[in-house]
């Protein structure tokens, strides 16, 4: 390609303050160097922790920054040693890498690669450790390995996933984030069984991709709870069976659920990132076997917290993160099960705007009807 | 027997008040009603739970009463019904009730039976929901359905497990509590496979348990964490290959496990029942796998916190208790495997003495030297 070696102005989205609108702007964007892809961003969708970090609470959030991490493009170019793709592949960016090599990606037991971690972390590249965004010469952070707001993005080969060429970009971009993490956390951390009664705390994509996961696996019963009862009558396409507002009850949510289930929950997922839901999921599940698993975000510094006999007498909590899919392994293979129609993503997308609406799209996501707003970046 | 059907009178140390000596009273023992069994204690241990309850700080802790609940003895009658026991019978009375029927024992998922539960928390039997103890007519509670402080005792039957009647009682009433928690925490609850590496927290009878169980499941290192120093070169007998007291080091005791094992232990154990050294034990698991066990039993009102991040990263917190044994079940595997050589409990034993001593008794548990001690309670 003509673009080859060459650095790369294009548009990108970039927060340079923590609350302040994104600014669109001509970015330039250098050429990977080696282990780095320089990959064609066509569409992208936001997600809370895009917010969470814009919004300044996150406090490892570096800024001026380019945020984004659920996207879907076309690599443009490959460094030095990049053997796994080349250009024209088309490519979901993973923001948890899979290197195949470090004594994560070994161990058999988590998809926590930790071989790019550090540079992902601070905002950079491991080659240089700088970054390969610019703006008038003033260097922009790199955010979780991807900063998929921009036209072009430079990222490790290990977070790469090359998937099927006839899959619809601006649907599979969601595979970057959000719904395999609630298809994995029933799937790959909870290992939801047959028959299994399942709670799901907060119903957004997430939430619903728990309900999806669960309803696949054959789950019987699956609560879901909120506090906006509107999303009732989205959660039931997605697998919820029953409907609980906690602000119907006088009682605590985790004695509500567990008269309703005759002793509690054998799983729950708690998908908001509030602390204090975290227990409630965690005490709402059944004695002597019921599982919770944390799947939110909570803001920095909150502890979870409960009484011990709650564990001695049975119960355990786990978390997930990416739903414990390996990323460049996995990925292709739920972008196949969604072109065989065995999993949901149109379900997920309300909204579709441009690159330039992005402010607008960061509103829609705290409104309630917006479960995912496909951005298309490319003219 | 002469006795069956009578109420006997026999020695039995009881609990007025809380922190207050016990005192050896002449008790009356009421004949065994429908599913129950009235067993002749030949030896009990001492535990931990005893002196809890025995301190006042266990607000389910019912005064006066008959505590113990790791003993051996011969079944001297039983009730109507009983079909699984017959006098003569070697048993081992059990805390953690075993019916087969409800929905914990069906579930094949957890050793919690529910079916006497209401009343061995509330000190009486279930039939009539009456004390079968009495001293000069007033009536004793019963405590954790064994009251093995006792010459003779009632239990109901699903709380009894017949064992071989080659089995020294005096060394296999330690299957009653302490040594199976220890063992089953491991094989059980964390399911410890062979290469990997352990923390244990607490060098007392139930975390040389659980250094026993590692080496025998295969662990390359079982790093014993305790504030004693004196305690290695017993817990050495046991399996433990390192030792840290928390005491040499200024920075968090998790911080140095993390240290020493180049990004933590693969599991780790809470022997102690002190909510910060759980929150430690979780913390010092390798992001990614580690499994955290508690086993010590929390002060009441107490709680565990940590950083939700802790199991969104992979770390996994459970609990157990009885090691998740099933008690009919598996107390008898647990002597057989004791008779074959398989698992020590001699070497648990550091005091023998006789019920009269009980007092004493109590106070030795309390100093760094004593594991188990060991009541003769028949002439």
């Amino acid at each position: 390609m003509a673009t080859q070696g060459q650095v790369i102005t294009c548009k990108a989205a970039v927060a340079y303050e923590p609350n302040k609108p994104l600014v669109i702007e001509d970015v330039q964007v250098a050429p990977p160097q080696a282990g780095e892809v320089r990959i064609k961003i066509l569409f992208t969708a936001l997600c809370h922790t895009d917010a969470y970090t814009w919004s300044g609470k996150d406090p490892e959030g570096l800024f001026p920054c380019i945020l984004g991490h659920e996207a879907a493009g076309i690599v443009e170019s490959v460094g030095e040693g990049v053997t796994e793709v080349q250009p024209g592949d088309h490519v979901i960016p993973c923001y948890q890498a899979e290197c195949r090599e470090c004594k994560f990606c070994k161990s058999g037991k988590t998809n926590l690669c930790g071989k790019v971690r550090t540079a992902t972390g601070a905002g950079v590249m491991m080659n240089d450790r700088q970054s390969r965004f610019s703006v008038n010469g003033k260097s922009i952070f790199h955010f979780m390995g991807t900063s998929t707001f921009s036209q072009y993005t430079v990222v490790h080969d290990v977070s790469v996933a090359k998937i099927d060429p006839q899959a619809p970009l601006d649907k599979v971009c969601l595979l970057g984030c959000g719904v395999p993490t609630g298809l994995g956390a029933v799937w790959n951390t909870a290992k939801v069984e047959p028959g299994a009664t399942i709670a799901i705390f907060g119903l957004g994509t997430v939430g619903l991709a728990v309900a999806e996961g669960a309803k696949s696996a054959g789950a019987s019963r699956i609560i879901g709870v909120d506090i906006d009862s509107k999303k009732y009558d989205i959660a039931k396409n997605f697998g919820v069976t029953e409907f609980v507002n906690p602000k119907d009850y006088d009682k605590p949510i985790q004695q509500v659920l567990i008269d309703l289930t005759d002793g509690g929950v054998d799983y729950s997922f708690e998908c908001i990132g509030n602390v204090s839901v975290m227990r409630a999921a965690l005490e709402c599940c059944h004695k002597g076997w019921g599982t919770s698993v944390i799947i939110g975000v909570a803001a920095s510094g909150q502890e979870i917290s409960t009484r011990p006999f709650q564990l001695v007498t049975g119960r355990v909590w786990k978390g997930t993160a990416f739903g414990g899919f390996k990323s460049r392994s996995q990925v292709p293979w739920l972008v196949d099960k969604y072109m065989k129609k065995e999993i949901k993503i149109d379900e997920y997308i309300t909204h579709n705007l441009t690159l330039g609406d992005i402010n607008k799209a960061f509103d829609l996501l705290h409104e309630g009807g917006c479960l995912r707003c496909v951005l298309k970046l490319q003219e």
